[in-house]
């Protein structure tokens, strides 16, 4: 019971410079696809962002680690699904750098350009010996036609792949995203992947460039305010077309939406698509801050997820948000309909926001703060008992 | 299906100068008491804090006025459910004045001396007249056996009436609230009413204990992380009997904490009670900041309504509260199982921490930081499938 935006592709391609595989090595039970694989012709330019939370997966200190060593070079990046390698103390540090250094050694290059990524339960040590076995043909398969393969290859409670692709101006853009829950803005989020052939000069203008990219995108998605230890964002630029700087950053920002709203799209156990816009805001900082707070209520999220159009919570959670806005100056839309405004709520209008959250699986709700020009879209998810149910039963 | 701490009392005694009532005047459809009073014989010092949300219910727009005005002493306050005369504009606030009058009237004392209180659904207009119509029932039934009349009459999504009482050297403390939903520290929170007959000098004194016991108990509860734009706490006291200072104050937490309990143990679908120990901080503010963390997330109450001992959510959810603890020093337990220390899991306790989450409806998780020696304990309930059903359904 997710929110379907489109089709799940047959195909999506790759930028030029770059390979993709997915296999089944042992980690999930049934046999999908669990360890996954992007591969540069030659090394690329790299930068990652990570979760901000203060206990991190072991893949997380090896990534900071080679990243630094390499200067931002980056030859491969392998994933695993269904183990965060998380809590496993200094032997999942060890863990995930023998898994790298045996994948240099097999693509012939220093282990400082191989990253790793790991997600699913926390606190059970990494089967190393399973994923290096399985090496060599994940390597072996690796080839334009893999992306499919890989986005299957880093699910863990999604019920879709997340692969989306994107041309501006002759430079292709592909990105990868896992995650439907504990994803929450401004801590990297979840794990995604941004390859573009278009030309990111360095290691800082790269690293540069998906901090704002992400600020947008990745850090506007909400599902249910928790946040992972092992949340990694990477963008990795293969400089083999001409787009750079503010184009391939707007290139780069919209596949990163499109992402992050297909995330909101496949929350745990959701039946809309909520887009929280807020306008009239003193600055787009703040316009942000008060999609995230109502994007979060779970107030706001279970009346959505019961078809009620209760602007109430909605314009309760904005004011929680810590920013000064008259509640009397403010306005509040579900749908297309106009639900409060000047202090007072128009119950005669309640009837069509009502419809809207029966019939569109991709749901509206506005606030105008009446306090300047400035806005921001935030999204997120209902939240409905499958939610409850997917997270009581998740370890059983 | 709530907690339940102890058995309802049928009776719960008033401290000396004193009444309370309540009655149904036909706000709420079944034939439940929806109009409450408390009634003190002579003006009393009074304090209250408020919620800190931008949306405010008219009636703290009057009880900000009205002790202004007074300077602090209180003769009455009248309280009604299912209305929360919220979002409604310059009416709301005449309508709640209205109220106040009529009842000022009545008991034959200025207008400022009386406050009011509205908790329910946000924005429909106060019935003003079916309020006023039940006055002169309401003071006829005033007494010192009101009690529990008063706690039913301010009850909504409540499945249980909550009045606490107490005596200390002789000074009687007792304490309402109503709450269930829509909580969260920090906010003055739901409706209380802490009525003492100790000592309480000035009306400065009287607020300044009002916020530091409130900052010790109803601060520390939080359900599902809302604010509700009526969270009003008030504090009476009539100075009849000699305790004060630290010793009165002591009391007042105490009672406090007792109702901040029992509101988290009848959160709305609530199987459990949890309380969060968070030891090893370095000051009770970073304690109570990780405390409520935990107690908001999602992925830890609804692993909590899955008896499931997940110490990883426990962890990650204390590493996101911006407190910069080594997760490698830090502790977690579930009940008396040790489950993390050292940097890694302890698998051989799960089951005795599964088993505290099945036999026992008094939960405890706890984290120790190892930063220093402050601690604070925070309280919720876990998140199940009736809380999205109460929420999505409420105002069907």
């Amino acid at each position: 019971m997710t929110v379907s935006l489109s089709p799940v592709p047959d195909h999506v391609p790759l930028p030029a410079g770059f390979r993709a595989a997915g296999l089944h090595c042992g980690l999930k039970k049934a046999q999908q696809p669990d360890l996954g694989l992007l591969l540069a012709d030659q090394p690329v330019h790299g930068a990652a962002i990570y979760t901000q939370n203060r206990l991190l997966g072991a893949h997380i200190h090896v990534c900071r680690e080679h990243l630094a060593k390499s200067g931002g070079m980056v030859r491969a990046v392998l994933v695993n699904a269904r183990n965060a390698n998380c809590a496993t103390g200094q032997q999942g540090i060890e863990d995930a750098r023998n898994c790298c250094r045996e994948l240099a050694t097999r693509i012939g290059c220093p282990v400082e350009q191989v990253l790793m990524a790991s997600t699913g339960p926390i606190g059970a040590p990494l089967p190393v010996a399973r994923i290096v076995t399985h090496l060599d043909a994940l390597l072996a398969r690796a080839s334009g036609d893999g992306a499919m393969d890989f986005a299957r290859a880093i699910m863990t409670t999604d019920t879709y792949p997340k692969a989306v692709h994107g041309v501006t101006q002759g430079t292709a853009t592909t990105g990868f995203a896992k995650g439907s829950g504990m994803i929450h803005p401004d801590m990297a989020t979840m794990l995604g992947f941004l390859l573009t052939d278009g030309s990111s000069p360095t290691a800082t203008a790269t690293a540069a460039m998906l901090r704002r990219a992400a600020d947008r995108s990745f850090h506007r998605v909400t599902v249910d305010g928790d946040t992972s230890p092992n949340d990694t964002l990477l963008l990795l630029a293969s400089n083999r077309t001409r787009l750079a700087s503010e184009g391939l950053e707007a290139a780069v920002t919209s596949l990163g939406q499109q992402l992050a709203r297909t995330i909101a799209a496949d929350g745990e156990g959701a039946t809309r698509l909520i887009t929280i816009e807020v306008r009239g805001a003193a600055d787009e900082a703040e316009a942000t801050m008060v999609g995230r707070v109502i994007a979060t209520s779970p107030l706001v999220k279970t009346a959505v997820a019961g078809r009620d159009p209760n602007w109430g919570r909605i314009l309760a959670a904005a004011g929680r948000a810590g920013v000064k806005f008259a509640a009397d100056r403010a306005k509040v839309w579900v749908g297309a309909a106009n639900v409060y405004s000047d202090g007072v709520p128009h119950p005669e209008n309640e009837p069509q926001a009502h419809r809207h959250l029966v019939d569109d699986t991709l749901v509206v709700l506005g606030v105008d703060l009446g306090r300047g020009t400035a806005s921001a879209d935030v999204w997120t998810c209902d939240l409905t008992k499958d939610y409850v149910q997917i997270n009581a039963d998740y370890r059983s």
